[in-house]
């Protein structure tokens, strides 16, 4: 653990993260970071210089993360087939597999709570989530355009969209599942995702006499 | 217009409505409202004992709304064609078309709003929600439960998750809208559920060659 003050700055992101989707942002005050993390208001102050700072700073970690993980999972499905089609299927199986391995119900998204309040946040702050949501409508996108170029589809899509209908599944999941108290919501409905592509592009087999 | 006081509480519901869907419940003040509406706070005591009344108020009016919608779509739906299968895909079109006349981004919902800061709101109030996103499930399972019958579907899937699947796609269209400013994207990822029901229960004609 290094010892230059970052292990406090991530316990104050750690326990603001958990506040936030349960309380909202505006909802979360200094004292409650304080009391969860039981450190000194002087000792945040060293980290943050307030309520916006610490905001910015939750967003880009929390987006850090996630592209790392398109990133590596993507670089993973990638390795494991040559075939686009397939690798599109292995990224969204490797998500399930991971949603599947929940034991509670999912904590939610810190862009959708952003969102719900999005008046709380500076124009800058708000824009983290849109280049989030970009870069997976570039990554994945680009993935299905050479799904598409290989594989017809059996309805007219095109590869923005169906990447961006993936961002959909994730987010309406976690909101299902937060308010349920259903873990298994996420990996149930990125199955959905995947049987979708599988007979979009026609890997299930067709029915018997057609 | 009635002149018993009705017009002034939904005014005041509609007020917060908006606000809450951009500032969050806890960041919306008291003051914010009466702004907004123009009324006093003596006017306001009239209707609402606090903020806590007024919560509760605003979801059980919107859950109310949202059942409506179900209810009529699904009996409009039901009187366009005998077959549960076409029922569910007209059903699901009639939202499609009502999200196609979206001019704006789509403000959000006040499900996901309060799922988000669910610490503010007592069990009642979130079970408001979870009521509603039930009674979906129900009327819409059932549905799929007559779709299941009548046609063999090409992967294994359930009714309730095909009906929760809806709840998803919407909940994380909505979110992708409001982010992106983008009015065309619960229309067009409605669209693409509405395309899996079609292939998983083989209404889309086979490709050529299988």
């Amino acid at each position: 653990m290094p010892r230059d003050g970052s292990a406090t700055r991530e316990r104050i992101l750690n326990a603001t993260e958990s506040l936030v989707l349960d309380h909202g942002f505006a909802g979360t005050s200094l004292d409650m970071v304080l009391t969860e993390t039981g450190i000194t208001k002087g000792a945040f102050f060293y980290h943050f210089r307030g309520k916006g700072e610490l905001a910015r700073a939750l967003v880009e970690r929390y987006s850090e993360q996630d592209l790392a993980n398109l990133e590596a999972y993507m670089a993973r499905a990638e390795r494991l087939s040559r075939d686009p089609l397939q690798q599109v299927l292995i990224f969204v199986g490797l998500y399930e597999e991971a949603a599947g391995a929940l034991t509670e119900p999912y904590p939610g998204c810190l862009f959708a709570s952003y969102c719900y309040e999005s008046r709380q946040f500076d124009p800058a702050t708000i824009g983290v989530i849109n280049t989030t949501f970009d870069r997976w409508r570039e990554r994945l996108g680009s993935k299905f355009e050479a799904v598409l170029a290989a594989y017809p589809p059996r309805l007219p899509v095109d590869a923005a969209g169906l990447a961006d209908l993936l961002t959909t599944v994730f987010e309406g999941a976690f909101i299902l599942s937060k308010t349920r108290g259903e873990p298994e919501v996420v990996a149930a409905h990125l199955r959905h995702y995947r049987n979708y592509l599988e007979l979009l592009f026609g890997v299930v087999p067709a029915p018997e006499g057609t």
